[in-house]
């Protein structure tokens, strides 16, 4: 592919994008005009009046550019919960305890970030591979450090990728190791300012794609002074917020025994929980903290994979779905073990089926099953992945709309190296979606594209 | 990688081997003298004697060959269940229920391979990709049909991949359709033997890397008198065996109403349950089927990601393995949307976990629980998808040891297009393989050697 900036273009290309849950809209021979900042300023079908025009148009002026026969173009991943600095130990530590993986394996490693070569090595990789892996938005937990957090903040910027990037305030001494937290309630206060301020005046982000977001790590590592100073903040500076909640028992557990109630109910006392909030996990909600996740139109990431790993039950999407919470999808890296939002969406349809299905084989059948519908498809996977994700973080991207912003990536389907096979006589429509969601990978992303330009590594 | 052949070769490499469940053999610099017929001579470590003068020799001769640094050894996948001809729909209708997946997509898909020139496109596309995904040996289930099932025994031999093929008998016309299906008891039973000749007598086939499977598909698409010939013919030739077994509770139950016993009594009964039976899936074994089971020395093939597409319920892999039962891993493609037996290793782990953990957050967290211990992590998941799937087929491959034949395959951790990343400072030993494990890919693996030499495409 030799196709580099779309600004100022008009680009003629099948592929897919779902505004709505469970639905795919397919588009084929569309042409997508992208205007000089980047955001796309029309959508035509064949049958749409204007369409000839517009294309000839566009070739006479030079500024048609074309996907190649076998490539579709997508929107470009929403990841809606990751772990920055856990990047180095991808696929690690996954056959030890909770408190082994914690103690011994990530607050180390995430205090390693104290060392600014370190996280700029760690960083630029990170962001370079997931804007590989078509990840155009990513929702990061950086560490503690202020100097580290910053360096993600330019490397987002440099490489090209969108990102919400959140110091992490964690001061509760109780819970967090002496070696990495916050020393002070005032450490963890000053800290979310000055990054946001960072952010907000870099002089490279005149655009505003990336974007600072109060980050207190979950109830459990702080204390209540933090959390409502942190709400304070939130407050004042309109900016997002990201946190865990009601992940596991035990943190379900601690919370309701400190607070005397759910997480959601909690964050929200602490002025937490609004339109910009995403909540990781929340596997355990109850009816009335979804409730007031849909009032709020907070949001929840949805992580399938470190379901299984570290929350030991689903989140129950589809009820979230059709409950009409805002849900995107995350990698939590490295609490899941990878950083492909494809692979991540196969994992929620799995993980979904067996939350419907139960999974005990010496349950009888009856028993064994959840008892309400939970199956997703690779439609619903595919627009929490993409246009979910993004109306979850109120941001304009995740589809092939006007006004959007063109972010956008291009599966090769016939790359040597990658994993997806098309057969003519078998594979039309939105059965070549559902065949990309399951079987393409890393290597079928042959580009990426934010704001209309090319993301990535050169 | 330009390293071919490695007969009559030295090869110095680093690797992972696992020929006992749960324990992972870190190879340092190895010495593994391969024979003039690709079968392992020695392998030695550095601390053993006679390491240094091997090595000196091997270098004096011109015949001692390095894997680069970042690179590691590992023994090629054995993917113990494989439907072949359905690889056309991998990824594909995943989204509808079953009746509909089997009447509308796999058997009139399964159907077309009356047509032999489509049969050789679909065969050697899909044989070239099990290549490269790593599986160096492979249980197909083909089709009814006799010259699709020989063309691919001659493609299996041809780009050099060790396979046991299974001509499918399905007579029952209650239970297939008429236009997919073997005529008469006859035409199943003429059909295997005619399949068993063809493979044992072919002029390439000297060595037997291919070998015939009688394949009742499972006991609802035969007649007793089928399944009473395939019997005979597989006491009498000395074959393996592969069947599905108790896979979901529609099938498990139509066994219990037909024959009054479950799937394993009654396949026993009929002479298909011996050394070298391989029982697809097994979701639903009461623990009579697993002792008899174990007593008879079959085994089962764990197919992790089809327990959530079409069982309902998840293969209690832990409990097998520690019953002592033979295990090897299986895609089950396309039932299981992966034709990566490094997704299958992941997908095992995780589900794993879910059996142990369960899956529905309504519950609390000890009704969730399914009560015994069940997780099991990359070092079982490795196993079975080596060493494990070997011992199970009864065949001298899976793991680097005298006298075994050399399948291999390399991981590139350096791989520009791959996924896997290591740290110096963070990774080494068997957490290098437990990275593999969870974030390699494809485009990691460079080099697949059977019996000694490079399998797949030139
Ligand atoms: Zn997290
Ligand atoms: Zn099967």
């Amino acid at each position: 592919m030799s196709i580099s900036t779309l600004r100022n273009k008009t680009l003629l290309a099948s592929g897919f994008h779902a505004p709505v849950p469970g639905e795919i809209d397919v588009l084929t021979d569309v042409l997508i005009a992208v205007d000089g900042e980047g955001a796309i300023r029309s959508v035509l079908k064949p049958a749409e009046e204007g369409y000839e025009a517009a294309k000839q148009a566009a070739i006479a002026s030079g500024t048609l550019e074309r996907l190649p026969e076998g490539s579709y173009l997508l929107p470009g991943f929403v990841d809606c919960h990751v772990h920055a600095p856990q990047y180095p130990q991808l696929g690690g530590a996954l056959d030890v305890p909770l408190e082994v993986w914690l103690q011994t394996y990530t607050f180390p490693l995430e205090a390693r970030y104290a060392d600014l070569a370190f996280a700029k090595r760690a960083y630029s990789l990170l962001v370079e591979d997931l804007i590989a892996n078509g990840t155009t938005t990513a929702l990061y937990f950086a560490t503690v450090h202020q100097d580290a957090t910053r360096a993600l903040v330019d490397i987002c910027l440099e490489k090209g990728q969108r990102a919400l990037i959140g110091k992490v305030a964690m001061d509760n001494a109780e819970s967090c190791p002496d070696y990495y937290r916050d020393v002070s309630v005032d450490a963890a206060l000053e800290g979310t300012r000055a990054l946001i301020d960072y952010v907000r005046m870099h002089p490279e982000n005149g655009e505003g794609r990336v974007k600072p977001v109060v980050t207190p790590r979950f109830i459990p590592s702080c204390t209540d002074a933090a959390l409502e100073g942190l709400g304070a903040i939130a407050r004042e500076c309109g900016c997002h917020v990201q946190t865990h909640c009601s992940e596991s028992d035990w943190e379900h557990g601690y919370v309701l025994s400190r607070h005397g109630v759910t997480d959601t109910e909690s964050l929200d006392r602490f002025g937490l929980l609004g339109r910009h909030t995403m909540l990781a996990h929340s596997n355990l909600l109850t009816a009335s903290d979804m409730e007031k996740i849909r009032v709020r139109e907070a949001a929840v990431a949805h992580c399938p994979l470190s379901n299984a790993y570290f929350a030991g039950a689903v989140f129950p999407l589809r009820a979230a779905l059709e409950k009409g919470l805002h849900v995107g999808l995350g990698t939590d890296i490295s609490g899941g073990p990878s950083a492909s939002m494809l692979e991540n969406c196969r994992a929620a349809v799995t993980v979904s089926r067996m939350l419907e299905t139960g999974v005990d084989p010496a349950a009888g059948a009856t028993d064994r099953a959840g008892g309400q519908p939970a199956r997703i498809d690779f439609r619903h996977a595919f627009h929490v992945a993409t246009a979910g994700g993004a109306k979850a973080l109120d941001l304009p991207v995740g589809q092939f709309s006007p006004g959007y912003r063109f972010d956008a990536i291009v599966i090769d389907t016939r790359a040597k190296a990658g994993s997806i096979r098309l057969w003519g006589e078998f594979d039309s429509g939105e059965g070549i979606l559902q065949k990309i969601v399951f079987t393409a990978s890393k290597a079928n992303i042959t580009t990426v594209w934010v704001d209309g330009d090319v993301a990535g590594r050169e």
